[in-house]
């Protein structure tokens, strides 16, 4: 909460909080022009409030498309994976919201209202950032949640995989929409749960990394090397490319072995690069003699 | 094209073609129930013509949730780097397209027409797997891209920071959306670009380390070693997401420095993995005696 218009901000959360917000929903489009709903409002409702809105705030909630009915799309996206959280639908008072108190807020269409996810849960999704696309309106808010997403318990809610429920004979238990990085992970720690099983056959060879420590650390050790001889001996990207994912895949199963996320090893990265929007460069300006 | 489903929908998209789809367009909540209406449709238009949808992919259709305008939110991923590339709407064709072609299709809302991403600029989303949400109202197109996604041109369409928007005193050069891992990249990719800039003071870590091979490749192995050693020694959790934030920053260094992409990497890590839906599945099956 170190940034102005946070501050300036919380006037404008106090009075929708009472209720008020119904006053200018949709008050972009639907008034045929882009007013300064909030001031004039706010002299109406609250005449002995000095309310005082940043204009620039005003200025981006009105370069937002707002749909016929005051609505963006709003998709919630971890900071750390890039899974994609959520989505919902966000008013003017949703994104300011979002942007004030730094959790990601939503307008129910169901329950006409807005709600913050997190509030019954305590699984906030603490917004890094916030992002438009090229049209204006379809919103991402980046965050990083505090817990699972999906009211179901599960990290996202998006955990039904049409091509699973197209070729299964039998409907398969939920899997999450993962990407490369995430999927592996999984397959990563699905050989390691199937350890405990009786097995006939040769193990695979992840399964084997799993069981030998030696064995998984000479891997590790050797693929950075290989990966530096790439450099060393200049040889081309896509050997490159082939080395590094050696390196990750080897790295990823001791990851596996000591159960430590993915997700946790960007954390730190992300913190001590905090590349994520403001945050950059407040820490960009205070550490400037010890950049990286 | 492997799986029987998608020849037998291909009479479907035949149909919807010769422009006939808007007969069944949001034929789902609005008639009051959720009947079949490829097929009444299809025994009406085209008497001769013998369709057979799947059952599994009608059922499908069905499942989702379709708005009072026949439409859900779809939002297209990048398989690899978890990039939200665009957000748009799929009615039910655009969904039985997009399964059927394996390339993201949406509907125009603003043209009242099907379009599939790249058709006029050829970068299209090549389908991984598609998603539902737990609500059955929101879909994950999850795809590899064969080039820019946004009509400008850009990655993807979201490179418009709210939080630049509000901070900077100076619009600023548009900023994607990344996840952390993306961002240290940029970062990296930056500090490359600044090499050829005259600086006073100490250049940074990264810099020091793109500038000689010799330091960066002995970190390489260094940190590999370092990250062995917190499996070695049992060290804690956080220790070694710490040892892996380091292997993996300098590694992703030497990606800077060659000019080779996390993403290529993720793609040479799927490919062998092949965790994604239906071709995960086939490549089980096919390499038993060869698994991972």
């Amino acid at each position: 909460m170190a940034v102005p218009y946070v501050h300036m901000l919380q006037s404008a959360t106090v009075l929708r909080k009472s209720n008020l917000y119904l006053s200018h929903y949709g008050c972009g489009k639907f008034n045929g022009k882009r007013g300064r709903p909030h001031v004039a409002f706010a002299s109406i409702q609250q005449p002995d409030r000095n309310i005082s809105i940043d204009p620039k705030v005003e200025l981006l909630l009105d370069s937002v498309k707002w749909d016929n009915k005051g609505l963006a799309v709003a998709i919630a996206q971890n900071v750390d994976t890039g899974a994609i959280l959520m989505q919902g639908f966000a008013n003017r008072d949703a994104l300011a919201t979002t942007i004030s108190s730094r959790k990601a807020t939503f307008y129910s269409r169901s329950r006409s209202t807005l709600w913050t996810k997190g509030e019954t849960s305590n699984n906030f999704i603490n917004i890094q950032d916030v992002f438009l696309d090229c049209d204006h309106d379809s919103i991402i808010y980046l965050g990083k949640p505090d817990g699972p997403t999906c009211h179901t318990g599960s990290e996202t809610c998006y955990y039904t995989s049409v091509f699973d429920s197209l070729t299964e004979q039998e409907a398969k238990g939920s899997r999450l929409a993962l990407t490369s990085l995430y999927a592996l992970e999984s397959t990563i720690s699905q050989r390691k749960a199937e350890l405990a099983e009786r097995e006939t056959g040769k193990p695979s060879w992840t399964k084997r990394l799993l069981l030998d420590h030696n064995l998984l650390c000479s891997k590790i050790r050797e693929e950075a090397d290989e990966l530096c001889q790439t450099l060393e001996n200049n040889e081309d990207k896509s050997r490159v490319a082939s080395e590094m994912a050696d390196v990750l895949y080897h790295a990823m199963v001791l990851l596996g072995k000591r159960e430590v996320k993915v997700e946790d090893v960007l954390e730190v990265l992300r913190k001590r690069f905090s590349q994520s929007g403001i945050e950059e460069k407040r820490s960009r300006a205070s550490q400037k003699s010890e950049q990286h």
